[in-house]
């Protein structure tokens, strides 16, 4: 990488690290405005952005249209926060006379933003996870500026957005470094970013080796800064029997759609189908197999992904103990649906087969019972995701199973499918290692923006410093 | 090390390990039982407990019985936590009918205990930062077995608490696993502890070198935990012309006490004196160094520290530009109080002097101005906490400092000094590398807690799930 293009990015964090004490003390008004304005913005200029999206990502309009609503939904959602006021929310402790332990002094809880966060943007959602996605949106409201690295899968769509962004700034009346943009593909651009002494903290959402070598030069520096990584998921849904002799043709129904949503570029993606022995868990097998198998996809985001997709299906076929369930269809625009099975045991003895293969392919695995499904869920052992079908009544076999999934994944559903995050204030979207490299944050929903956020204890503080509350 | 040491911290996870998930799903009544029994043991065999810890620490029977003190208030101040209800904190919301972004699942946000927790206690508190300490407390609090590793510097002690606590678990009915015991001074069991597979996350108060060993450890395991770490901190005390002129004279025998309290062995002890150029600094320069050369000491805690602390000297005496204040007296039962000086400018210019001496050595910093001043905070980076004398009044230079001190702090202290830490909701005792691994959590405080849980979404649960409620 040339000097000049290193340069390009010093600007930026110096721009962000300019203008990030005026935008920790700024005050609800400003912070809620800047959000609702770039939401707004967002929504006049759609027309205009879609189509570049479109051009760059194949999603098709109709999911990039949501995915602009849910982008936009998310910017006010933070400004609501923001007026809330939960990034300026206080603990108070009053004196109390006397010795210690009991006798203590004043004690003021605030909170105080990082500074600026080095935010890594998705291929897989060009709006909601890039330039003025979750990270960004929660990073500005907790009172950070934002240096995007843009993602090399939608590299007009990004300088299009940040130019509207920039245009809100303007504006607004507000410092251009509140976002700056990192442009280029190379792995030094990331590096370089992830190392500059004036970047308080990073937001990742990536492949596991790329998010990997991050958080290690960011745990690298003289001075390491936390780092919000969301790193690969192969998200176990496990059906029970029961469910499955009800409503096996639907569930599997529902289950082909979700594998290859989007062309299964989704970290929530569904990559593991863990059943019990049982006449229709085989059934279910069946239908599954049958309703996946012609299943039309897009073409997947970037020529990198593809060949990252046909290199873990390779991989899957030559595991050992590893079968396809059914001869993929010709490609299409995009790859044809793959499904293989194995048996629990040979799954837990190879620990590559937890590695997430990003498109539209499942893996089955056929447990002899009970604890061996536990065991599979413990050697999976972090995941964005846990779907449990079947678990309606509370009975040993579901407590059991329920406490493993509760031990691994950052969200557990009992119904539907785990594709689509919704953004709520209890939603969870992280877990243990390699879900997230900080598995008690989430990146969706509205606690994400407390990652940005550090307490300070004000002792003994005088009225100004108390009164200074925006 | 041998096999069988080994084998013994083998032993100690695999019963916190099979204690886990009992624990995790324990309700209030059972885990504030479990505190309260503990702090009341604990005083009731205070009387042989302080005579052991005295012949191992020397740190004198007030100070030890004050500890103590605080030790039970403290986990009788994590009983009320539990009762409260904090470690069962939720979050609901509703399904919302329609598409999304608006539309939604129901989602219940739950607080999951991490499991088996690796705890190293510190050297200086044998009580409060030991077996029964603040980790201790927070993480039982919290769900978590503990498996402590006990300080080479108080090993009877820390076998003697673990004894009373063993007996309380057992009048209690409940599993010895829930605190187990890892004894032995050598490296490698540390390491071992770290990386073991069933341990979920570690608390650490050490050395920089010890607690960065660990650190690193912990992240090249298959799957990285949460660590926890106090890793050291110079904490700066920043006291401006005006209140120097008023009062300096008691605020210099104020800080000679606080920097040779209990032989400066606090992880909150003052460092760093950052001062202005202005008569009443140098006056005051000359009152703290009156004050504090004549100050006896007790015995450090251990020959290694006490080495430790003479090499820092050493290390202090032979850098550029740093000038002792006086020659030290003879030392004592401990070492004799030190004080150095240099100009800011040389200060920013050697990194190695941001390291802590641990023990009653400080050094005065001369400022030209508050420009300079503030570069000082800056490049000091990291700090459990800065203290700011001076700051009643609000103009641009006090604003400007304290925006510096709050940006590198997690307390900020406006008046007395910074040892002594009080155990309080609005507590914060961390802050950014190096004084703290994970700068957005404290060790000290009710909030402690939060450390040891990671939330997880529920979404569609049904009735038998939410109804689980302890």
């Amino acid at each position: 990488m040339s000097t000049p293009e290193l340069h390009l990015i010093d600007q930026a964090v110096a721009q962000a690290h300019q203008a990030a004490a005026f935008w920790a003390e700024s005050g609800r008004q400003a912070r809620a405005a800047l959000l609702d304005g770039l939401a707004i913005a967002l929504e006049q200029q759609q027309t205009a952005l879609i189509a570049i999206a479109e051009a760059e990502t194949s999603l098709g309009t109709t999911r990039l249209t949501g995915e602009v609503a849910r982008t936009a939904f998310q910017l006010r959602g933070f400004a609501d926060e923001v007026r809330a006021g939960v990034p300026y929310m206080r603990i108070d402790d009053d004196a109390v006379a006397g010795a210690p332990p009991a006798g203590r002094p004043r004690l003021t809880r605030v909170m105080q933003a990082l500074g600026p966060v080095a935010m890594f943007s998705a291929s897989n959602f060009p709006f909601a996870f890039s330039v003025l996605g979750g990270d960004t949106a929660s990073a500005l409201a907790a009172g950070c500026p934002v240096v995007v690295k843009a993602h090399s899968g939608h590299p007009r769509l990004s300088r299009a957005v940040y130019e509207v962004a920039q245009g809100v700034l303007a504006e607004q009346g507000l410092p251009q470094g509140l976002l700056g943009l990192v442009e280029g593909a190379s792995r030094q651009a990331g590096l370089h970013l992830v190392q500059h002494p004036q970047i308080a903290a990073v937001a990742f959402t990536g492949s596991y080796q790329g998010g990997k070598a991050l958080w290690q030069a960011a745990n690298q520096r003289p001075r390491p800064i936390p780092f919000f990584g969301e790193l690969g998921s192969i998200n176990p849904l496990l059906a029970l029997p029961e469910i499955l002799e009800r409503d096996g043709e639907q569930l599997a129904s529902t289950l082909a759609a979700s594998i290859t949503l989007g062309c299964g570029q989704f970290c929530t993606s569904p990559g593991v189908i863990l059943l019990l022995e049982h006449p229709a868990s085989q059934r279910f097998i069946e239908s599954l197999a049958q309703a996946l198998r012609p299943l039309p996809t897009h073409p997947m985001l970037t020529e990198a992904m593809r060949r990252g997709f046909d290199q873990g299906v390779a991989h899957l076929q030559q595991a050992p103990a590893v079968r396809p369930l059914f001869e993929p269809l010709a490609d299409g625009a995009g790859p044809a649906p793959r499904l293989f099975e194995i048996q629990a045991q040979a799954f837990i003895e190879q620990p590559e087969l937890r590695e997430e293969v990003f498109g539209p392919a499942a893996v089955v695995i056929r447990a002899r019972d009970v604890d061996q499904a536990r065991a599979v869920l413990d050697a999976i052992g972090g995941t964005l995701t846990a779907t449990l079908w079947g678990f309606e009544q509370s009975n040993e076999q579901t407590r059991s199973l329920l406490r493993a999934a509760r031990g691994i994944a950052g969200r557990v559903l009992f119904s539907g499918v785990p594709t689509g995050v919704a953004v709520t204030h209890a939603q969870q979207h992280g877990g243990p290692w390699p879900a997230s490299t900080a598995p008690q944050t989430t990146s969706v929903g509205y606690t994400a923006l407390e990652r940005f956020l550090r307490p300070v204890a004000l002792q003994d503080a005088p009225a100004w410093v108390l009164e200074a509350r925006p």
